[in-house]
Order: C-alpha cells, then sequence, then structure tokens
C-alpha cells in the first residue's frame, strides 16, 4: 500500500539524513556510544552496495518521473492542490487530535462517505498512511486464535500487520492458491487470508476472484491492499475489488492509499459497515494517531471527484503501461506484462541495476531501482510507473532513454 | 507522540464510521459472515459502555476546544496555515512516493535540518506520523540480543514498538528507577529503554536526568518520546531533552510529533547523524511508507519559526496549564499538578466522567475523557490540554464550566 524502497545508493558517499548531498561519512561513534554498531553496520551495507541515500529533490524538476506513484498525475492537478490549500485555511495546518478526540472533522466524514460509495463498500475509514490502515485491518481482524495466511510477495506493511497481530502467520508461496486452499483446511478457527492486489515489485495482479473463493470455501475472511489497483483498475478506476466483483461482499475488506492515484497522503480500510465500527473501537494506529491533516483529507477527495469526472483516466494509465511494456520487449528487453500501472524490467546483477537507473537519471528520466533484499527472487530490477498523463511522446523518449543506457547483458 | 483516546461513546447510538451521526446500529451480519463475531464484540463493548463514536466537527464551531493538542495555537495561524496552501500549490497535493524514490524534496530536508538544529540534535528524519517514527526507532535500533526497559505509562506507539521490534521487552512500574536498574543490571547485550518524556494521561513528566544516569551508567541507549513537550518544555519549547540537557548527547534518541505543538502532521526521530543514517537504511516504516505530504511539511516549518520568533508561546501554555490546575484545586477537585500541558482531573466514575464530560461539551467546552482501559490506573478522570492562545477569561471560563457540571463525588 505505501511505497516501495529503491535501493537508490551508490556506496560511494556518506550519509545525508537532513538533506545534504555530499555529507563526509559519520565519524566513528566513541567506546561510550551505545549506537556505536550502527556505524559498523553501515560500513557493512556500504561494502555490500545496500547503503541508501536520500535524493532531495526541487520543486521544478525537469526530469521525466517515471518512479512515483502519481498514476493518474493528481498530484499536480490545480483542482487537487488548490483543495488541499482551501482545507488548510479553512480547517487549519492539523487536524489537531486524535480521530476520536478532536481529529473528525466533516471533511473526512465525507471524504470516507464518498470513498466508499466510489469503490463499493459500505463505509470506510480514513488513516494518516496506508501502513497505519495496513496494520489497523490485520491487528484488529484477527480474534484469538485466528490464522493469517500471508502471500509471500506481500508489502511490508502487511508483513509488519502480520507480526503485530496476535495471530499465528502462514506465509504461503506467491499466488500460489492450492497453498492457501492447504494451509485453511489444516486450520480450525478464525482465519483471515491477506494479500495486495497488485504486487509493488513485478506489478503482476493476485488472482483475487480464485482466492476469494477458496476463502468462502473454508469460511476465512479475505483483506486486500488495493494500494496499486486504486483509480488504475476497476470501471473508472474503481479497484482490482471492484473489478472482481468482490467489493462490498461479506467478509472482504480492502485497504487502500491516498498517495498514489489520488495524489495525497492517508490511507483507509474499506469494508462491511460493522467492521469499520470495530476497528473505531479497537484499531490502536486508528485511536492512538492524529487524524489525517485536513488538506491531504481535502486534496484525495477533489482527486477523487476529478477521476470520478474523468474516468478516462485510468484507462490511460493502463495504456500507458501496455505501451512502455510493447516498447520496451520490442527493444529485446526483458519487462514484465503489467496488470496495472507498474512495469519492472530485468537487470543482469544489481550493479548493473544501480548503473542502468543511474545513467537514466542522467539523461532526464526518473526511473525506479529494485535490488535484493527488497526484491523476492533475487534479480535486480528497474523498476517504472506509468502515469496518466504522459503522452506518446514522453512514454517513446522514456523508453529510447532506458534502451540507450540498457547494460550489454539486458537483452 | 501521537494521539491519544478518549472514550468518547455514550453507548447509546450505533456505529457512525462515515460521519452520519444517528445511524442505526448494524444490522446482524449473516451466518457466512467471517465478520459476525465483531457484531456480537461490538454488542458486548457497548453493554459495557465502551462503544467509541467519532463526532466530525464543522470547520467553524464556536466551542472552546481544552480537548485538542494544538498547544501552541498554530494550527489555524495564518503564517502556518500559509505555508501549507503555498506547499501544495508548488510542491504538490501528495510527496508522490517513498523517501527514497521521489518523496524526499527539498522541503522536507529543510524541516529535517531545522528542526534538529533547534531541539539541538545532529539530524532528523521526517515521517509521516509520530506512530511511525516510534516504531521506526524501536525497531530499527533493537539488533538481535536488545533488550528493551519500557515505562508502563508508554503511549500505544512505544508499545506497538516494542511488539514489533524482536527484542525481548521488559515493562518498568511506571516512573521506576530502580526497576530499571534492576533490568539493566540483570541483561548482558545491548539495551535501550524507553520512555514518554511528558506521559500523555496524567500529564506528569518521566525523571530523564536520572533515567539517562541509570542507562549511561548500563552502557544502554534511551529513546524518549517528546510528543507533549516539543514546543512546551525547555527553553523556547526546544523540548524536555534539551531542559535536560540531554539533547545531542550520545546514545540519546527523541522522537517527536509535528501534530501536536507545530499543528500540522508527522513524526521525526531526532539523534546523531550515523542513527538517522542507520533508520534510512533500515527502517521499515520509513521505507515502505509514502513520504510526508510537502502541505504538512511546510506547515510544520513555519510553525517552528513561529515558535523561534516567539519563544513566549512556550511560555504562555504553561502558564495556562498553571493557570488551569491551580484554579481547579481551589474549587476543590483534584488535578494533577502539571509538568508540561496536559491536566487531568479525577472523576468518580467511569460514568461519571462521561457525563461530566458531556455537560461540558453541552456548555461549549470540549474536553478529554478517558476511562479504562485507556488509563491504567483504572481511574476515570477529564484531561484538559491547556492552549498559548486562551486568555485568562477564557481560561476562567472554562474553570467554571468543569466547576458547575462536576458530579457530587468529584471534590
Amino acid at each position: 500500500m505505501p511505497d516501495e524502497p529503491t535501493a537508490a545508493a551508490t556506496g560511494s558517499s556518506g550519509a545525508s539524513p537532513s538533506g545534504a548531498e555530499h555529507t563526509p561519512p559519520p565519524l566513528p561513534a566513541g567506546a561510550g556510544d551505545p549506537f556505536s554498531w550502527t556505524v559498523r553496520a553501515r560500513r557493512d551495507r556500504r561494502r555490500a552496495g545496500l547503503v541508501r541515500e536520500l535524493r532531495p529533490r526541487p520543486a521544478g524538476s525537469a526530469a521525466l518521473d517515471l518512479a512515483g506513484n502519481d498514476y493518474l498525475g493528481l498530484a499536480r492537478h490545480p483542482e487537487v492542490t488548490g483543495a488541499a490549500a482551501e482545507a488548510a485555511h479553512r480547517w487549519g495546518a492539523g487536524s489537531t487530535g486524535s480521530r476520536l478526540v478532536t481529529g473528525t472533522t466533516e471533511l473526512h466524514a465525507g471524504l470516507e462517505a464518498e470513498l466508499a460509495e466510489f469503490c463499493g463498500f459500505e463505509a470506510a475509514l480514513v488513516f494518516s498512511s496506508g501502513y497505519a490502515a495496513n496494520l489497523a485491518a490485520l491487528t484488529a481482524l484477527t480474534p484469538r486464535g485466528s490464522l493469517l495466511v500471508s502471500d509471500a510477495g506481500n508489502h511490508a506493511s502487511l508483513i509488519d500487520g502480520c507480526r503485530l497481530s496476535r495471530a499465528e502467520t502462514a506465509v504461503v508461496p506467491h499466488a500460489d492458491l492450492d497453498a492457501v486452499h492447504k494451509v485453511l483446511d489444516g486450520h480450525d478457527g478464525p482465519a483471515l487470508a491477506v494479500t495486495d492486489s497488485v504486487f509493488s515489485v513485478d506489478g503482476d495482479a493476485a488472482p483475487l476472484p480464485a482466492l476469494a473463493e477458496v476463502c468462502r470455501a473454508h469460511g476465512a475472511a479475505l483483506v486486500v491492499d488495493d494500494a496499486h489497483g486504486l483509480g488504475v483498475l476497476g470501471e473508472g478506476g474503481r479497484g482490482a475489488l471492484h473489478a472482481a466483483d468482490l467489493a462490498g461482499t461479506a467478509g472482504t475488506v480492502a485497504t487502500v492509499t491516498l498517495s498514489k492515484s489520488l495524489g495525497s497522503q492517508g490511507g483507509a480500510v474499506l469494508g462491511p459497515a460493522h467492521v469499520i465500527a470495530h476497528l473505531v473501537d479497537t484499531a490502536r494506529t486508528f485511536i492512538f494517531d492524529t487524524g489525517l491533516a485536513p488538506a491531504a483529507a481535502g486534496a484525495a477527495l477533489t482527486a477523487l471527484r476529478v477521476l470520478r469526472r474523468e474516468p478516462g483516466r485510468s484507462l490511460r494509465v493502463r495504456a500507458a503501461a501496455a505501451f512502455l511494456h510493447d516498447r520496451l520487449t520490442a527493444a529485446g528487453l526483458y519487462a514484465g506484462r503489467p496488470d496495472a500501472a507498474v512495469i519492472s524490467v530485468r537487470a543482469p546483477t544489481p550493479d548493473d541495476a544501480v548503473r542502468w537507473a543511474a545513467a537514466c537519471r542522467a539523461d532526464g528520466l526518473q526511473v525506479g531501482c529494485f535490488r535484493p533484499p527488497s526484491v523476492p527472487d533475487g534479480i535486480s530490477r528497474l523498476r517504472l510507473t506509468a502515469r496518466a498523463d504522459l503522452d506518446e511522446e514522453q512514454l517513446a523518449s522514456a523508453v529510447s532513454t532506458i534502451e540507450r543506457n540498457a547494460p550489454a547483458g539486458a537483452r
């Protein structure tokens, strides 16, 4: 639901946590420093080429961005930024408290009602992030004796949700329905299967209808993280659950993010009203967190309305993804067929992937770069995200930049 | 760091997850509903008077707010809301990606640099919430074999951080230094003590200098959640660690929130540069979350500058808290002496507390209401938060509303 990492470091320069581009490596911590182990740990990561580096971007970057998750091009849409600004002026810069104290405005309530209605669910609950929404769903919806069945390719926030819940967790091989079936068969008690709808590394879709069928047959609940599906899949971008006729069905809960297709910040859980009420009463990341800032709520609500008015955006982003895939494949590169807006392109080695991404960046194209251990199968990739607001010329130029900089073994 | 709950329900009306004020109770889920147990669970909570209810507030509420955490009155400060609006226009409504991909703007980097400098730390790292910052600090700073020593009164996000870390956790009685000493004495390996600086229920302060001494003597690290200290305690509101001469010392890490004194949204970890670099490389709630929205980063940065320019705000909020305490005590009520901006007032029973808060609300005064199980000692309270932007007349009026509505046994 939230974002995925790009191992964006070169291994050559020091940490720049506060934004300086090339600060020297941190001084060795003294003997009396209980955190001196972090210096050794970072040295080891640097040797392995696994140091990550923050690269603060300017407001007016001219680079073509195929790395972010602003799938529909709404983060900078003037109606959306205008709604953020208006909400800040009208409601304040922050929500001032927990959702249960002073942090629920009428704006939050309106966003929840429209989001639920749009996606086809009875109710919705907004969180300060998709991460928090996932932690809430998995911890609050697994009563004593529960079994969690989690796809091996699931996002970190779902994995952390499994860890934080008191439920026993069975991790099943990626998209392996037989394994889900077997694990559920062997369990007596409440069970909940959890999966991403679109997996963030390779952009492939989960077999939702069949998975839901397996869950139904075993009386198990299903939680689907539709972070990469909302705005992209389903009629008018209503998401993967809507597309699979699962939205609003008993036993089905979706989590979404407001920070990808909706161009804002935050997350939400969608489901039956009694499930949402249960989260209000018991979900710790709901109860003990400050409510989402009004600007983010206002921006997400207006983005939703733009999407509703312009459903073609979801078609355009999928067409853009298909175009990228077809052109990259035609150029002899190994690009995974995208089920939504994410395309992965194989690199021969981790170092090749890092250099490839850096060469694209030098040529004005931002792409993601995934290396172990962030990839489940050990294969390094470039990760591209399609956007609805790019024209064919921009997409073709991106392909040609990627092609031109491809390392020897990439074809 | 994030907010605390107010068990704000009356037990009489149904769930209103999407904001409708008085929806009927949810329909019983069908036999085939894997979530039917949530209906039973809610029924049990309703019987126990523990159902929570969202109360969406309008933009122009006339109520006097002593329930939120906008301690310095900056959430609606025109410079702060203006900065939020400007950031949305300039940088977009969302940050578009993980901090390591496209989610770090120069605005984020600037906020981190100024926040660290203001609080007296070498470096800072901004998260989408204080909850996420706490999860990051506790999971990423406890290497294998670690012991976490956690105060029994700690905030839910710290408790969840302990649960999510792989470290063994020893929960020690509230503010009990001997217990910390004993537990650390009995452990061989890395250790980290964690505490709130100001506890959110009673508003009492942790004995930071002495606790740091115990940690130092045992080579243990110290993580302090200064959510309720930043902006309120220390010179010019630099926080509890600055006040205790602990800011910037080896082995000391602070977490703060941007959603209380700074009137915005988000959280941060402050510490030595090598510790912050370690979080960039390894903290899952940093790596796998979308970056804080530019509007929230911009608002927090401007709020910080207002506080720097007007350091008297931190004095005024403490004076307001002392005023509330003195007047309430003079009226014969049991109000805890506030170490920062939070004042708790004892109620005879949970039901009394609920009715007392509701009566205040009816009289135009918002106060928090804490009942079991949200209070560690089983004592129900009203929870008041002082604000720097209230004048003596407003504070006196609040006291008189509280006094007028006090239940029989409250004196």
